[in-house]
């Protein structure tokens, strides 16, 4: 245990890019194009065509679906400066689906290779006793004692009670 | 999240007999006898002879060790109650070991299928905001700061400074 500060970061869609992931498989597999620009306030799988609209439990339940997503933009150099000033813990809630748990261990090992197994939480609630926590669900924040930071994700668009960071950047200026 | 206390309870050497299954392959690939008895305050594979004395950690990398360990003696009972009385989380530090995630998680569904994903926890370090944690390793009441109870386990036979459990009888005298 370090005696920095304690920093949480999620994964989906903090620092993976599980929305570009959906957008591809739906344009693939089913011809279907999702537009980013129509999801504020929405989750992804709401614009999708009624006969497809519960298809993306499928997905997310298929082993290698996390295994390949894109590295946010930004924040491969932020979370690498993060972890020189703070003790960072990567937290996911990834027990919801179990075919995940091998593939987000694996992606953090090749993206954040610095992380030790000793900084990885797969969850379900995030009860983490940690500072600050970084997440795009506000469910997350529910009975939360540190400093919550909304990291922007088109579902939490319209949410304005929680300090927000819509990008790496601006996670670097509030915290670096 | 639950208006309950929140309860932590570990897996290895407390939900479930991790030693049994150590005792039980090496006597049966090895020919080679543990004796529990010698076991008090050493960890199992300190009375493995020089030549196999690293060789444990092959079979907990290997897909399968965890999956089918017998649950310890009065465990079933005993969080069955304990769930209907606390906010129960299950907190194992199985990040150390990758393979072990699915099979763990399986060993749960099978042997505590009430216990929902959302209070399951796989970590490193056991940063659980929880007022109660049920474990065999002192070094995970380090910086905690709810009520640590040590499960006994021959490793920690010798320490004296924390609460002490014996068996799950035990537990259920103080908790229940």
């Amino acid at each position: 245990m370090e005696n920095k500060i304690r920093l949480a970061i999620d994964m989906d869609e903090v620092l993976a890019d599980t929305i570009d992931k959906f957008i591809e498989v739906y344009r693939q597999d089913h011809n279907t194009e999702i537009l980013l620009e129509e999801m504020n306030g929405k989750e992804f799988h709401e614009l999708l065509p009624g006969v497809l609209n519960s298809s993306w439990r499928n997905y997310v339940n298929q082993k290698g679906f996390f295994r390949d997503l894109k590295v946010m933009p930004g924040a491969a150099e932020v979370v690498k400066a993060l972890h020189e000033k703070y003790d960072v813990y990567i937290v996911s809630a990834a027990m919801e689906f179990p075919n995940s748990l091998v593939d987000k261990y694996e992606w953090l090992g090749e993206h954040f290779p610095y992380i030790s197994w000793k900084n990885i939480i797969f969850c379900g609630n995030k009860i983490v006793d940690v500072q600050i926590m970084i997440d795009d669900r506000i469910r997350n924040f529910v009975g939360f004692k540190g400093r919550p930071i909304l990291f922007s994700s088109p579902h939490n668009h319209f949410i304005t009670e929680y300090e927000r960071a819509n990008t790496w950047a601006e996670v670097a200026n509030k915290l670096l």
